[in-house]
């Protein structure tokens, strides 16, 4: 299955005065995709650091998207950290500078033509309405961080982007998590592949627990869910989605 | 400064099905006290990822501080990932087996008994009104992935994670990001040590730009502050908090 990082750039993440809700979307979006997300990071804006976690995540990963640090300010250097991951310089793109002018009437003026300048050997994607395409280097998809045009640009590329999804199956139990843990280890054990998660839920009148239940193969979820319900108390089911 | 970094530990952050509030209010505490946040890394629940990137963060950074996988289900393996980052086993700890016990009134059953296993030479630090401490090894802060217990527990270690506190301004700026870029780059030249944030909004009426001017000297701060002032016409400042 293919694999992905999410490389989020940006010091006002760190500092708490903005939060990430791209991961969250991106994440959502590949599972929804088949896309196993191995890992999420948050980074500063400084090249050397881009440049070397962009390079580790290019290795292991079939893709990896950034997000963030793609506009015209001083703190923008996501362009210049991946150029220098893939040892290449910055060029100007005359395709995305014809595009301001095109979109604004009026040429580019000095801030706009910094975010022209993109890694040589780029591909440009283009993304529904806006001006502004989708970068692409090597596996490395640039995203900008302002949430709206993050998801636009992903649904211009959704397509290139498919593994086989995972099919879930909630169930909602009315116990503590300690009390049903031994249940769940022999349900592991029965079905080894079974993705199962376990999540508490403090505040919550009607049950005690969310379990998930996921595969990629619809029979042996169903075999699954059925053993799991076959281990529990009928009356220590909230309900099952 | 101190620096630190947090771990957020789950498969169900990474697909989507949860998501992190834990590591935007860790990253807002911290930035509070003065502490830098240097990475916010999300990693699945596998004992040979957290061991190593545990050991990576530990010997990186000031503080660790690590969210999730503490419970007593098979998928919540944080412990012994830890365990393995710095070569030590886990023990039995009676001091939390005893604290289980005279919070229920019975004796802790198996799944109860797992959460009492930490590495070998923790510290435990008690929580409030929690019968279970945070558990502390070397520089690492083992929280819960359940928000509402990492912020009792974070409150019992505030006092231990203090620096200097960043001094903050917000401008809001009626004028788009790359009108005013060249006034931001030529205010940095003047105030190289300015933390200086250009943060565009989308669909808000009264403004299109926040910037955030940050110090740990508020003299400094108040200097860069008039010099921005000076640089940018009257009529294109919202306002200033």
């Amino acid at each position: 299955m293919p694999t992905a990082g999410i490389l989020v750039i940006g010091n006002e993440i760190l500092s708490g005065k903005v939060v990430d809700s791209n991961s969250p979307y991106l994440c959502r979006e590949l599972r929804g995709l088949g896309v196993d997300v191995e890992r999420v990071l948050v980074i500063p804006d400084e090249i050397d650091v881009i440049a070397s976690e962009v390079r580790v995540m290019s290795d292991r990963y079939d893709y990896v998207l950034t997000s963030g640090g793609v506009g015209p300010t001083h703190d923008d250097l996501t362009m210049d950290g991946i150029a220098a991951a893939f040892g290449v310089k910055l060029e100007h793109s005359e395709s995305i500078s014809q595009r301001i002018e095109r979109a604004q009437g009026k040429p580019a003026n000095e801030s706009q033509l910094k975010m022209a300048k993109i890694p040589e050997g780029s591909k440009l994607i283009d993304s529904g309405d806006l001006w502004f395409p989708l970068v692409v280097l090597e596996n490395v998809h640039i995203f900008p961080g302002i949430p709206e045009l993050l998801r636009k640009k992903f649904e211009s590329v959704r397509h290139r982007l498919q593994g086989v999804p995972f099919l879930l199956k909630k169930v909602f139990v009315r116990r503590r998590e300690s009390d049903i843990a031994g249940d769940l280890n022999d349900l592991l054990l029965e079905y080894p592949e079974l993705v199962l998660g376990s999540y508490p839920k403090v505040g919550v009148e009607e049950f005690r627990v969310q379990l998930t239940l996921e595969s990629r193969d619809a029979g042996y979820l169903q075999r699954a869910l059925d053993s799991l319900l076959a281990r529990i108390p009928p009356d220590a089911i909230h309900k099952i989605e």
